[in-house]
């Protein structure tokens, strides 16, 4: 007997799930190791439980539900996270752990036992919206932070990650990454608006983005707007427009998947006839190629030393990210790209302009991803949406994958 | 026997007056019509008496302490103001206030008697860090404002102008304006750099600029900054960093004593990873040349709209400020740089950058301004400083011209 996905049961369980933390416009808050969180995760370990899994808890909190195979090999991993930031949407990582369970649930249906156990795991805070860094769970999992300075992150409270999992329960036995998978998909919606764009169902995902992130701090003298002439000036708030307007300039120049933004610029004192004395702005600066990342980062640091210095303004950098790309594994991003084309799809091969799980789990075993559209590349919004079609169908999609990663 | 003034005295109660409402740093803190305000008019008001003045308060708080003349005609006034910004020096207004106090005293001890009376005046509400408009006291004196409307003006927390006027004890009786000077001085450090870089101690101050202050909101949308492509954007925050740039590079190409500023802009949500999809600031132009100041008005306003379609923003401007530019009287002007010129100093002739009452007085009779400097151009802020000896100079010239004034 063939599998056959359920999707109706996907879909109610993605409501059920956006019940807790649910908050107004139809999204979600459910932040890492919050209450809400731990009964976000109570219900989903709930459903591995009734989906008869082995559940095995890492101490860093990464859950992975695991289907036993025909033999005792790696198992063929799917997963993503369940946190959510502050003003999440409801399909943004839920959807690839509960589209994993309707994997292990058609496999059930269908009768079929694999070759390798199939496993289905949520990591612990992938947003980093509370606890930095992000993509937390999988990072440790994967051996690139350490458990310790895991647990010492702390929130805006001083509240702790390591006391915040124990509070609520997931501060599990495994050592994390102890069982290595064979091979790691992730399903995701794109955050981004290019397969809505195109009219596309599904994205072969064969990299993410490098990421850097430096926060500029620019100091010039804070005087009157109306008595101090341009040439005496010191105006920090102008060297951080400029550097905003120069990012853009930049990334347009370059071309190709450059992108670069200035989402966060404060001028101080902030006044309407006071010229600003400080400028605090962060630079987010994205390519897939490492060697352009690190030109863009030195175009747009001398930029800013040039301009500051016409202006006779301090400046000081503060690296806070900065992530290389990530290339997945080949033969796997190939196969998500067959899986998709049997099934009719036309797959468009593209890069993740955000973060994922995936992206750490590369660093263990073959990975990928495939992405399904999100509605005019909303994300992190409560108005993030995707069509049912579109999920059901990325959830086949991982179906056909993992029946035949769980094969060879 | 001529009148000389003391300056030890002068200097003496600047410190006086500023021990009340003192802040950390040597500054000041009397918002108009707060307790602190009502401290520091009480203590200026018993100085006036002690002096003979024959006092009046006007409906909207300001205060004008007359010394009869020999003959009963229109006086010959100077003032300023003694309410202060949140963090304010201790120089600005205070200075006029208290020199022209000791104008007086300097005749009385020369046993002076002038044919036309001397009044000192301070006016309510010069700032407008609390209420606004600023200049409030003397635009009403002036008559540029209804009584009705001063007192409907209402702080954060809701308090009008009317009832706290009333109830710091300083709702006079006298309508505001009924007695017109013959002419107006006002006596006021320079509040910018000027004659500070220059090296020079008195400003015959010939206009002041007309000031333009435009809010400008721009709509985009909130999107990943990852996932983005730019040609897909809608950045609020670009249209608002190139915008900030133009107004510099405008004021340069325009020269003369254009300026222009933009010292408040934020962005929303403010976030480093989110595309802004709303951006707020502040342009603030100026020029004494009212035909300039339009030119600079449309071409900033034009600048905005065409970088908000290019990026597909809508934008909105509100304008919360603009007043013309005001000329100074010029014989009067001539006879600021005569006096100053006959007591050995190199007057410079000056616009004024900032607003001050004097610019409302002129509406009513002819007025002028004496600057002295204020060291590095600090104002509004508690390191404001002028040398006494500067301070000392100021007041010796008013002195002369007040004499001068109050015999023609």
């Amino acid at each position: 007997m063939t599998p056959a996905l359920d999707g109706a049961h996907l879909l109610a369980r993605l409501d059920a799930l956006a019940e807790i933390g649910a908050i107004e416009g139809g999204g979600c808050a459910r932040l890492a190791l919050s209450d809400a969180d731990r009964a976000g995760r109570d219900l989903v370990v709930g459903w591995m439980r009734e989906a008869g899994l082995a559940i095995e808890i890492d101490a860093i909190g990464n859950v992975v539900g695991t289907r036993a195979g025909r033999e005792d090999l790696p198992a063929a991993m799917t997963g993503s996270h369940i946190d959510t930031v502050r003003t999440g949407g409801r399909y943004d990582g839920n959807y690839g752990v509960l589209a994993g369970l309707e994997v292990v649930r058609a496999l059930d249906r269908a009768g079929i036992r694999t070759r390798r156990p199939v496993a289905v795991a949520f990591f612990t805070n992938e947003e980093g919206a509370r606890f930095q860094p992000d993509m937390m769970g999988s990072l440790v999992f994967a051996g690139g932070l350490s458990l310790d300075d895991a647990f010492a992150a702390t929130d805006r409270d001083g509240l702790s990650v390591g006391a915040e999992l124990a509070r609520i329960g997931y501060r599990g036995r495994a050592a994390p990454g102890a069982r290595k998978p064979h091979a790691f998909i992730e399903l995701h919606i794109e955050q981004g608006p290019i397969l809505d764009e195109e009219r596309l169902r599904i994205g072969a995902v064969e990299s993410v983005q490098g990421i850097s992130w430096t926060e500029y701090t620019v100091l010039g003298t804070s005087n009157h707007a109306g008595t101090t002439p341009l040439r005496l000036r010191r105006d920090a708030g102008l060297v951080a427009a400029e550097a905003a307007a120069f990012v853009r300039r930049l990334a347009r120049e370059m071309g190709g998947d450059q992108v670069g933004t200035v989402g966060r610029l404060e001028l101080h004192p902030n006044l309407i006839n006071v010229v600003a004395n400080r400028a605090v702005f962060c630079v987010d600066l994205r390519n897939t190629d490492e060697a352009k990342l690190r030109h863009a980062e030195a175009e747009v640091s001398a930029f800013i030393a040039r301009t500051a210095a016409a202006e006779r303004c301090d400046v000081t950098a503060r690296t806070l990210a900065r992530f290389e790309p990530v290339i997945f594994d080949p033969a796997l991003v190939a196969r998500v790209e067959a899986t998709a084309l049997a099934r009719g799809h036309r797959p468009r091969r593209m890069p993740s302009g955000a973060g994922h799980d995936a992206q750490m789990m590369q660093r263990v075993c073959p990975s990928a991803m495939i992405f399904v559209p999100s509605v005019a590349g909303l994300s992190h919004n409560v108005k993030e949406h995707t069509e049912a079609a579109d999920l059901v169908a990325g959830a086949e999609i991982l179906l056909d994958l993992m029946l035949e990663l769980a094969e060879i």
